[in-house]
């Protein structure tokens, strides 16, 4: 390891660029490039003049972590080939259902590049968990209740992009309270389409059948798109045997710049951790911070 | 370590008493008795009976971790005794100036003593340190506000029961927001003393000086008495170069009842340690929670 901690960016969409800016905002971390399927001199963007810009990683002079901005589905295949080079990495891998399996995954191709993968570094998963994990400790009996938005929900727009005649979408997730959520979807359509049907395939659709669905046609999406979002986490427990416990966790935050930040302090955590796989609950929550440990306990604790 | 963690509880008052429950509460521990500055077939309380009470943890059967319940001026030399057996400590020293120190003290006795200590596990310090710090490493530049109450201070009730006439007291805390507070001061007052000279000495006292004090004379101090308390932190802070990120946490609860429970929570995670002393931010979330590891990650992530 350098000086500063080496990272590259590995894909240039939304996080990517906000992980960017972090890094640039953060004193410990220098950039060592980026990693894009493809690179032209066309699709250079001007922030990034000076910037090294590859479609490998190999090619970038000594790098320490890997920050993993592809799509999801993208992320085990690209963290196994960069913990196989002995580089660390870290994602916002965000399917929930499947997040011990990419655990054990990673954290065997980890184990054998010793290397370290911290994995669904991202606000939920990630900082989100945290707080669950947190309140279950000292109100072990309870529920949770994780209410949503407003706020994009990029799964639900890609699942509305995908049915026919709709040219582009936007679904909004709207907090119910107690878990429940409405979708607010916003359409242009191609020429010729009937929102009639559209609208009645996307309330039948698996992603909105079990919910609140509004649809409306609009003249432009994108006109409506903000990259705001929020959380609102609820819950009422037991301590030890005293009921009534309330805690509530509220956040209204720009959503890639969040997930880029959370995905920086992870990377800064990897180097504080032993070859292998983690979840953010795994991890001390001072291995996410910059400062010496004295410092930190001082102010913080 | 037996099949379940054998704890002690040393110090029998309100924490001791909430520690007693959370023990009794929690699948994976057992009591392995009480410790007692004093112990006599007088002072046994009914819910004890039963139950080992003794004034040296030495006289008990295995124990592998002590919770300390006593005042925070007594813990360092309480838990160097115990780390000296080999025993694991908790406590919850609140001293925010001198917990370095503490740590710094504690650590050298466990790695003697090859044991553990977790140390200011509380909820503030305790619980409030991760929020803070979870939130300073996903917003790394702004401010962050604790604000406490409505509820009773320990410290500025002891402060106002040594002025001279005071018979009995009691200190509300009141959040006024951006972390000041107001004092609600309730007082009864010695027979002959003056109430005028005892309202300026309480607000010209150094717990007082700088917070808007208001103090009342009241019949039964007893009666206004309630374990609830609370907490509001706030951070207004900067991911990367994104501006205006929000975050709130607000908790409502037994003052006692959740200390109990992060000690108890603390004292399961001292298990997954290496010797030293550490505070809740040098702990992985993962390893105060009861239950297999799968499990969490597959519910609580």
């Amino acid at each position: 390891m350098s000086v500063k901690i080496r990272a590259a960016i590995v894909g240039y969409g939304n996080i990517g660029k906000s992980v960017f800016e972090a890094i640039e905002s953060s004193p410990d971390f220098e950039l060592a490039g980026i990693v894009r399927r493809t690179v032209s001199v066309d699709n250079v963007p001007k922030e990034l003049s000076g910037v090294t810009v590859t479609d490998d990683i190999g090619k970038l002079e000594h790098v320490d972590v890997a920050i993993l901005c592809a799509p999801t589905r993208k992320i085990a295949e690209t963290a196994k080939k960069i913990l196989a080079l002995g580089i660390n990495t870290v994602d916002s891998y965000d399917i929930h259902g499947s997040i011990w399996e990419l655990r054990e995954e990673l954290g065997a191709a980890a184990k054998s590049g010793n290397a370290v993968s911290i994995i669904s570094a991202g606000w939920d998963p990630g900082s989100d968990s945290i707080v669950r994990a947190l309140l279950e400790s000292i109100a072990p009996k309870g529920i949770t209740y994780t209410n949503f938005g407003p706020g994009m929900s990029m799964g639900h727009t890609v699942a509305v992009k995908a049915i026919e005649g709709v040219k582009n979408a936007l679904s909004m997730t709207i907090p119910l309270g107690t878990g429940i959520h409405r979708r607010m979807v916003y359409v242009e359509i191609e020429k010729g389409a009937d929102f009639k049907k559209v609208e009645n395939d996307i309330k039948t659709d698996a992603y909105f059948v079990k919910d609140e669905t509004h649809v409306f046609l609009v003249e432009s999406v994108d006109n409506l798109k903000d990259m705001g979002h929020g959380v609102q986490l609820i819950r009422k427990g037991v301590s030890g045997k005293t009921q009534n416990q309330l805690f509530e966790f509220n956040m209204k935050i720009n959503n890639p710049a969040l997930t880029a930040q959370i995905l920086v302090a992870c990377a800064r955590a990897t180097f504080k951790q032993n070859p292998g796989a983690y979840t953010m609950i795994e991890i001390p929550m001072i291995d996410m911070l910059y400062g010496e440990k004295e410092d930190l306990i001082r102010r913080l604790v």
